[in-house]
């Protein structure tokens, strides 16, 4: 079979877009468990490879006010797993605020209830606002990055810790395990100190999937050393492809052929059966920002506080910002090339959170994917959509098919655990 | 109606016996989410109030050897949860490994996820291997219980911390939230600083359950300030019920009634059509106990190491210890009272890990509950089966008839969340 496109669902809140609950029928929270059943059964149902949770530790009205409340995503994807069966089950969880037992076994359980598609999204938390939950100050980008480093190679000795056959039960003689396949992992480093094994046997993948979604230098060494699958934020095709070749080309140094690890850009579609009919949804959205939302998110966004600008005016300045490295250049490279002023700029945040928007007819929408995902820009996409559930539906419904008929879709789910069925090494 | 005897299904591992999972057709693990599915859809259909997930932060092989491994609590109900309508759900989390912060918001999901079903069994983590799981050294008793009472304030401000109807989604307006109903709860004390608020919104039940299993001087000064149930272990009437009155009447000094504590000491029932059936029962169980394994588990109840000692001499000095406080005093009180050798108290230990055994008839068994739960020594009980399903399906089939008959114990479940039916005050 040829190459196939993967496509990821990403949700948080009532969807990517800021005003996108307002839409008469629309889905309004993301703490009601059947409304997000629903949700993932309709990924299932258009055979997506992953649901892919984000997550903060923190609550904050002036970001993405939908935003603020939620479920927990461990504690949702395994609800979630139960209504389920194919698709893939990726909570975000921080390496900055926790602590690698207790993830190592939070993910490995959800591995044993979904038998086999759990993963991990794995984020350093760029919101300072965290760490104020903790009792304590929030390590400065370079730090996070050095700590995260360390915790994922501690849950990946974790997860190794019990070797397969490692439980016996054989009533005959009341062996219930064999000691010799269960290790202590007796890991010592800078950040952290773990004896191990963890109280879990062996997770059924093996290793659940690891994501990532940082695009700075040190996230992208991250990256190319142990992520399976990689988020990204772009608003232009060149310089993803330019992000692509650049992370394919760390694997190698690793160890790791570049089929190792998949890279799906962020993006939200808004799909018409016309490019008109797109267009007008795409505005009747917008019609719902209004400035002090929209402002707040991007002050969020930049981690600088916007609210009082002249909006019509050019972008101000900036500043140096660490938090949100890749958002930032995607957004500012794009405000550059167009000469967007401040508003402009908050549009954009507010339709996607300064992901790119693609919005046209169904077969527009398949084409440019296409030559994305043939002109090495993507291995797939992380479908964003603006609302639930038509935003999403509409997606399936009409541009899917088309994927299917020229080939680039799969038209069923593979066997086997969420590595095998996306072709991954153990 | 009349006061009503409650129950509890203790859960952890095969069951509670040390080699219940030898039984031809007993389950044999605690990993798969069918089985487990399948044992709290009996309890419910047993009617019980209340599942009990026990939990440890460490792999001891020396332990129960089925406790070894298991899915991790908030996970595993979570997933239960779609497959449950009535029973509470507890999950034990503790307070000693581990910060608020998280903990309050995983309780408040469960809780979304299950419709005002979960309960947190609060523990202070009494086996010291954890420590080197987390990097750390393992505080004594009384600092365990100091950082406990300040983790669990912090956990109630949280679970207040956004207020009713603070979610306003008004699609008009485009008003999301109150920003007036989201309070940050600023705690300062000497073990956690955390601002808040968490990022979900008030859970169904206002504020989960609390169940709490210390029987010290501080585990029970805890639980009469703080826990909606207590969790015993007792191996006599007469001792429970001195535990029972002298617990309940802290209460008060609180400002809580009586009523608003329930007191549910173990017992692990095994139940015959006759006596004759159900000693024979539990004989075929003992049989299949062998030294090595049992003296590693009691082992590590004293937190002693005891292999080597001569088994049919007096039982040797235990030395102090401060792991295992009521275990140890229910237990070695019985072993004095009954003149019991090293064995003896092993096979004591192994029946169900130093819980009180009931066998008998059910009519005896349901006449021994009935004399502890009218003669003040409890409000019901956290059933512990020896095994799955039949140590289980025995106890509902042959023994709650008879205490349903006799008006003891409710037909139905009532009706809304955990706490509405427990009538227990918010
Ligand atoms: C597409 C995308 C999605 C992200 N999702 C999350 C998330 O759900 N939670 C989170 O804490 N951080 C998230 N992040 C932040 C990253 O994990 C990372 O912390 C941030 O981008 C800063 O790292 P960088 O400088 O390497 O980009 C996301 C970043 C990107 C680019
Ligand atoms: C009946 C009972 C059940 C318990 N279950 C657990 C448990 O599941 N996990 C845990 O860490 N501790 C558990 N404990 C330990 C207690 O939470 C507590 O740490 C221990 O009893 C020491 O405190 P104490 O000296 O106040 O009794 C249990 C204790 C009792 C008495």
């Amino acid at each position: 079979m040829s190459r196939q496109i993967r496509f990821g669902l990403f949700l948080l809140g009532t969807g990517s877009h800021i005003s996108g609950w307002r839409l008469p029928g629309a889905i309004d929270g993301f703490e009601d468990i059947s409304e997000i059943t629903a949700i993932c059964q309709e990924a299932e149902r258009g055979l997506f490879d992953l649901i892919f949770m984000g997550d903060n530790l923190n609550a904050d009205p002036a970001a993405h006010p939908s935003y603020c409340s939620r479920l927990e995503p461990l504690t949702m994807l395994s609800a979630v797993a139960m209504n389920t069966r194919h698709v893939g089950l990726g909570a975000t969880a921080s390496t900055t605020y926790g602590d690698p037992w207790t993830l190592a076994r939070g993910f490995a359980s959800l591995d044993h209830i979904s038998g086999g598609r759990a993963a991990w999204n794995s984020v350093t938390t760029s919101n300072p606002q965290a760490a104020a939950n903790f009792g304590t100050t929030h390590p400065d980008h370079a730090r996070r990055y050095e700590m995260s480093g360390e915790f994922i190679e501690v849950v990946k000795k974790l997860w190794g810790a019990w070797d397969e056959g490692a439980l016996v039960k054989d009533p005959e003689s009341g062996t219930y395990f064999d000691a010799g396949k269960i290790h202590a992992v007796d890991h010592e480093g800078p950040f952290f100190k773990v004896k191990g094994p963890v109280n879990i046997s062996r997770p059924p993948q093996g290793r659940p999937l690891i994501l990532q979604a940082g695009g700075s230098e040190p996230g992208q060494e991250l990256a190319a050393k142990h992520a399976d699958v990689v988020f990204t934020v772009t608003q232009d095709r060149g310089e993803a492809a330019e992000f692509y070749a650049g992370l394919k080309a760390r694997l190698q140094k690793n160890g790791r052929r570049e089929s190792d690890l998949v890279i799906l850009p962020g993006v939200m579609p808004v799909v018409g059966h016309t490019e008109a009919e797109a267009r007008a949804k795409l505005a009747r959205l917008m019609s719902f920002v209004d400035d002090e939302t929209a402002l707040g998110m991007l002050s969020e966004r930049f981690n600088t506080d916007l609210r009082g600008h002249n909006l019509d005016g050019p972008i101000p300045d900036l500043g140096k910002n660490d938090a949100y490295h890749a958002f930032a250049k995607a957004m500012l490279s794009k405000a550059k090339r167009e000469n967007m002023t401040l508003r402009d700029l908050y549009s954009l945040v507010a339709a996607a959170r300064g992901h790119w928007v693609l919005c046209g007819s169904a077969e527009q929408v398949a084409d440019t994917l296409q030559e994305w995902f043939e002109s090495g820009a993507a291995d797939g996409f992380n479908v964003m959509p603006g609302w639930f559930m038509d935003g999403f539906t509409d997606f399936i419904d009409l541009v899917l098919p088309i994927l299917q008929e020229r080939g680039l879709y799969k038209t069923a789910y593979a066997e086997g655990t969420l590595r095998d069925k996306l072709g991954l090494p153990a």
